[in-house]
């Protein structure tokens, strides 16, 4: 396997890459990661990914132990080490091994970790030509007041089965809905929906119970800058079913346009045909990494 | 660090016992486990830990690659090799690494782990003697419908951060709520409460959004054998803090008495006194481990 990963302070190939079992990232989940893209030798928006990052360690109370300056220069490191031109490049934090015999994190020394590996896509972009099979599953998303989508967590337990679900049922990825019956977001992506019903074409997404993903922020912000009228508040699933378009965003592929709602063509349009917002926002999306005000090139 | 870890068809010590940061078990949390415990050279109620693992495995189409002989063989040869007389045992299988470039759990091969560490304490004895503090958590437990509770599971942030907020009143550990307002469960504890108003003392529990705790049984069990009134079901916070006696259910630590809920003494008792029933249960909890139907000596 391609890559290079930062682990205790050292750069090590992919598959010497691990962490202690008794590590609480690993036996309890504690831990917080965050991911940037690598697009031809360029970060994309890898400052806006950072702020988050730092967000999520503080409201976890994790202290890698290393500053922001440093986590950039691992992060350029990685890639460098790699040799990658694209690449999926994460940092994260694990609490880290109680004192023998304690179950008190407190008591923890925090674990600063990264890793680059090649470019992993949500759905590859051969399927991204077709438009990806989406289901809604049975599953409640773990709710906001127990774990707070916004810190970026390895909970997955609920997307997980929502994605066997979703093979179950011939499809290959899963939205989850919240316990009151409203979209929320799937394994590695939000979800928005489009409606061509108005003046102008309505965009929208959920505002809470989510990751306020830096995709899906590109994606509102490319929204607005095409005129349409960006909602962002809760998306019953009747209202989600009507919907013209429906486009996954995600660090793992930008803008993705979705053809079946469980298995019904969105916008009745035949496969690999795409609304043109969704369209627009994909074009978008990749444009924006030739945007000097986004993208940092990788230090090679 | 005393212990002895089985890993990749591997014994190893526990400084050596290290997952990839790549498998799904660490990425997503996406594993399940099951932990039993030695008493003086003796696991206690083994064969319930291990049907409840087999459970969990099937629930989340895990495939440990190991019938449940090998399962056991490994339990008892990490605690040999440990050297250790109490002992906690834990068995877990990752749903492990997909296939390069792939997000389908399908491409995994499942692993299979085990260790044998000191036994660890929900409370040490000593605290145990005084009672512990516990407090009522703001956060909401993971609701079974998003990740079963029944399926042991590492998703803990929802009680890590309830331990901190514990921590930040004074108390040592934490229960926390439904969305109902309606007890739960603690990170890695059962709780019941006793109420004495009646013919017969009433021991109330959760009867969903719990684990089906193996030391749960253990002492409805023996409540019932008490002549105890046991009602396994909905217990409103309210109800909760009108108890006479609270106390938690663990392997690690057995019945363990409560000694005050959010500062207030339960059942108005001085600290270190605890209610007849929280009593008779823990002593009952012990001497079970001398009663052939329940132990397994260790294959030293």
């Amino acid at each position: 396997m391609q890559g290079c990963a930062y682990v205790d302070g050292r750069y090590v190939a992919p598959e010497d890459a691990k962490i202690s079992i008794f590590d609480w990232g690993f036996l309890h989940s504690d831990a917080t990661y965050d991911v940037a893209h690598v697009w031809q030798g360029r970060f994309f928006r890898l400052d806006d990914h950072l702020d988050r990052f730092e967000a999520s360690l503080a409201a976890l109370r994790l202290d890698p132990g290393v500053d922001r300056a440093t986590m950039r220069a691992v992060m350029h490191e990685c890639v460098r080490r790699a040799g990658l031109r694209d690449a999926y490049v994460e940092v994260l934090c694990t609490r880290g091994r109680p004192a023998p015999g304690s179950r008190d994190p407190r008591s923890c020394s925090n674990r600063f970790m990264a890793f680059a590996i090649p470019f992993v896509w949500i759905a590859t972009p051969e399927r991204q030509r077709e438009g990806i099979d989406l289901v809604v599953g049975s599953r409640r998303r773990i709710p906001a007041d127990s774990v707070d989508p916004r810190v970026k967590n390895y909970h997955w337990l609920d997307f997980v089965m929502g994605l066997y679900e979703a093979y179950d049922r011939g499809a290959e990825t899963v939205v989850l809905l919240d316990g009151d019956g409203r979209v929320t977001e799937g394994p590695g992506f939000n979800v928005f929906a489009v409606y061509a019903d108005g003046a102008r074409p309505r965009v929208v997404s959920a505002d809470a119970g989510v990751l306020e993903g830096v995709s899906r922020r590109t994606a509102i912000e490319l929204a607005r800058d095409a005129g349409c009228d960006v909602q962002l508040r809760a998306l019953p699933l009747d209202e989600f079913r009507r919907a013209d378009e429906i486009f996954l965003t995600s660090t793992g592929g930008g803008v993705i346009p979705v053809a079946t709602l469980d298995g019904v063509p969105v916008g009745g349009r035949p496969r690999g045909v795409f609304g043109p917002v969704s369209q627009r926002l994909q074009q978008g999306y990749w444009a924006l990494h030739d945007d000097p005000r986004h993208v940092e090139p990788v230090r090679y």
